[in-house]
C-alpha cells in the first residue's frame, strides 16, 4: 500500500490556508496569526493513526482500483476532519484533567499567552470541521449524511467524556463506582467511536454506501476500539517503558482502567480492602501493593485470555461479512492492533 | 399577537424528555441525572427573547394565517435550539471571563461538584442542538440548510469571541488596542448573527425560502444586532440603574464599550492620556474621571445622533424590502428596541 502520509500532510496546509480565509469571518491579522498558530501547535503533532486510515480503508473499498488524485483529496480532507476533532478533544481534555504536557510539550491553554482563551479555541477547532465538510462536500449525495455522522459521533464522545469525569469526579475517589460495565461504557464512548468507527464510516460513505446497511462492521469496529483501549489499560502497567515511551501512572492517578475492574471482579474482601486502600495515591509504596495484587490476581493471565477471546470473536464476526473488500479492511484494522506491545 | 411563552416553555420538557433518552448513548442514573440538572440550570433561566422571537417571525411570514399545532412546535423547538446555542456559549463565556454570576445566581463552573467539568458540560449543550434538529427536521427538505446554518452562526459567534479575548489578552490592558472597526467586528460576529440573524433565518427556512436570496435580510439584522449591543454598551454608564438592572461595570472591566472607542475617536492627546491612565481601573475615583471625560466629549449627544441615523437608515433598507411580510418583522425587530431604556 502506498504511504499517504506526505499527501496527507500537504491536504493539511491546503486546508489551514482555506480556513484562515474563510469568507464568513472579517479577518484581523491579530486574529489569522492567532488561529494558524493554534492549528500547527494543536491539529498535526500527533501520530496521524485515525487520520490515515481514512484513505487506508477507503483504498480497501476501491479494492485495487487506482484512486484518483480528488478522491486522495477528498479522502486525505475527511481524515483531517477527525484530527481536528482529536485536537477540539484534546484541548479540552487537559484543561478539564488540569494536565501538564501533551505529545511532549505544554499543553496549548499552559501557554502564558493562551490560558482560558484555549476553551474558545477548542471551541473553533471543533467549527472547522463543518466548515471544511462544507467546502469541499456540499455538493456531494452524501453530504448531509457526513454532517450526521460527525455530529452523531462528537455527541457519542462528549457523552462518554462525561461519564468519565463524572465517575471520577475530583475529591470524591470512590473505588465502588468503577466495574466493567462503566469501564466498557466509557472507552467505548469516549474513545472507539471517533478513533475506530468513524474513520471507517467515512470511507464508507465516499464510496457512495449507506450506514444503515452496515450496523455490524460498526459494532465490530467499537468492539476493536474498546478492546484496544483494554491493551492500552495493560501496557500501561505491563508493558515495557521503552516500547510504549513512557511510565504508566493509571494507578496513582486512579483511572478506571480495565486492570482495577478485573481485580475488583476477581478479588475477595480481603484483597479489596487492599485495592481500596492503596490505589490512586501517589507513593510508589501503595503502587507497589497494587501491581503485588494485580500479580497475585494474574491479571497479564487474564488479559492474554481475554485478548485470544477478543480476537476469535472479532475474526469470526469478520469472516461473516458479505463483502470481501470489507473483510479485508476489518482484517488489516485487526491486524495493526492485535497483540501489539506498544 | 398571542403569548407563546407557555407553549414554548412546554416544548423545553419535551425536548429535555427526548434529549435524556437519546438511544445514540447507554445512559447511566448519574448521567441521566447530570444532564438533567445542567440544562436546568443553564438553558432556561433567561429572558428567552431570542427562542421567542422565532415563532413570532414565522407568524409574520405567514401573514396572518392560523399556525398549526406542529408548527408552532417546529418554531419552538427552532427557538430553543437557539436558547441552547446560547447556554453553550455562556457556559463558557463564564469560565473564560472568571466570571461569579450569572441571572442572578452563581455561574455553572463555580458549582462545587462541577468546577472544570462544566468545559463538557458546554460540549454537550452544544451537541444538543443536531440531537434536536435531527430528531424532528430529518426529512424536512431544509434539513441541510438548517445545519448549514447553525453551523456558519456558531463559528461566527466563536469567531466574534476569539477577537473580543485576544483584544483584551488579560495583563495586557493596551488602550490602543480598540477601534470602532474592531468594536464593530466583535459586536456583529459575538452577538448580532446568533442573536438577531440566526432566528429570523430559521423562520425564513420554516416558510421554504432559500436564505441566499435574503442576503438584505440578514444585513439589516446584523446591523441591528449592532445597534442593540451599542445600545447596551451606552446603557451600561448612562442607563438608570433600577430600569437596567444593575449597576454598568464596563469602566471598571476594561471593556471595549462604544463610549471607549467614540471617546478616543474624539480626544485630543491631552484627553486621550486622561483615558489611558483612568480607563479599567477598579478605584472609583478613577471611573468618576473616565465620566467626566465622557460628559465633556458629550458622549450621549453623540449616541442620541447614532441613534437617529441608524434607525433611519434601518427603516429606509426594510422599507425598500420587496415582501410586506417581512417588512413587518423586520419593523417589529427594530420596534422593539428603537430608544430602550433597558
Ligand atoms: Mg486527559
Ligand atoms: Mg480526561
Ligand atoms: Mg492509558
Ligand atoms: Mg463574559
Ligand atoms: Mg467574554
Ligand atoms: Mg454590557
Amino acid at each position: 500500500m502506498a504511504d499517504y502520509r506526505s499527501k496527507f500532510l500537504n491536504v493539511y496546509s491546503i486546508l489551514k490556508s482555506e480556513l484562515l480565509e474563510d469568507p464568513a469571518f472579517e479577518w484581523t491579522d491579530a486574529s489569522r496569526k492567532w488561529v494558524d498558530r493554534m492549528l500547527d501547535y494543536n491539529v498535526p503533532g500527533g501520530k496521524l493513526n485515525r487520520g490515515l486510515s481514512v484513505i487506508d480503508s477507503y483504498k480497501f473499498l476501491k479494492e485495487g482500483q487506482e484512486l484518483t488524485e480528488n478522491e486522495i483529496f477528498l479522502a486525505c480532507a475527511l481524515g483531517w476532519c477527525i484530527e481536528w476533532l482529536q485536537a477540539y478533544f484534546l484541548v479540552l481534555d487537559d484543561i478539564m484533567d488540569n494536565s501538564h504536557t501533551r505529545r511532549g510539550q505544554p499543553c496549548w491553554y499552559r501557554l502564558p499567552k493562551v490560558g482560558m482563551i484555549a476553551v474558545n479555541d477548542g471551541v473553533l477547532l471543533r467549527n472547522h470541521i463543518p466548515r471544511i465538510l462544507k467546502k469541499h462536500f456540499r455538493e456531494k449525495p452524501y453530504y448531509v449524511d457526513l454532517l450526521d455522522l460527525f455530529n452523531e459521533v462528537e455527541f457519542q464522545t462528549a457523552s462518554g467524556q462525561m461519564i468519565d469525569l463524572i465517575t471520577t469526579i475530583e475529591g470524591e475517589k470512590d473505588l465502588s463506582k468503577y466495574s466493567l460495565a462503566i469501564h466498557r461504557r466509557i472507552v467505548q464512548y469516549k474513545t472507539a467511536y471517533y478513533s475506530f468507527y468513524l474513520p471507517v464510516a467515512c470511507a464508507l460513505l465516499m464510496s457512495g454506501e449507506n450506514l444503515d446497511n452496515h450496523i455490524e462492521v460498526k459494532n465490530v469496529l467499537v468492539e476493536m476500539g474498546t478492546y484496544f483501549q483494554v491493551q492500552d489499560d495493560y501496557l500501561d502497567c505491563f508493558g515495557a517503558p521503552e516500547k510504549i515511551g513512557k511510565i504508566g501512572t493509571d494507578i496513582e492517578d486512579f483511572k478506571c482502567s480495565w486492570l482495577v475492574v478485573k481485580a475488583l471482579e476477581l478479588a475477595n474482601e480481603e484483597q479489596k480492602k487492599t485495592l481500596f486502600e492503596n490505589y490512586g495515591k501517589p507513593d510508589p509504596a501503595n503502587v507497589a501493593i497494587v501491581k503485588a495484587l494485580y500479580n497475585e490476581l494474574n491479571l497479564e493471565g487474564v488479559y492474554l485470555d481475554y485478548e485470544e477471546k477478543v480476537s476469535k470473536k472479532l475474526t469470526a464476526t469478520i469472516e461473516a461479512q458479505p463483502s470481501k473488500a470489507v473483510q479485508a479492511l476489518l482484517k488489516s484494522f485487526l491486524a495493526k492492533i492485535y497483540k501489539r506491545q506498544k
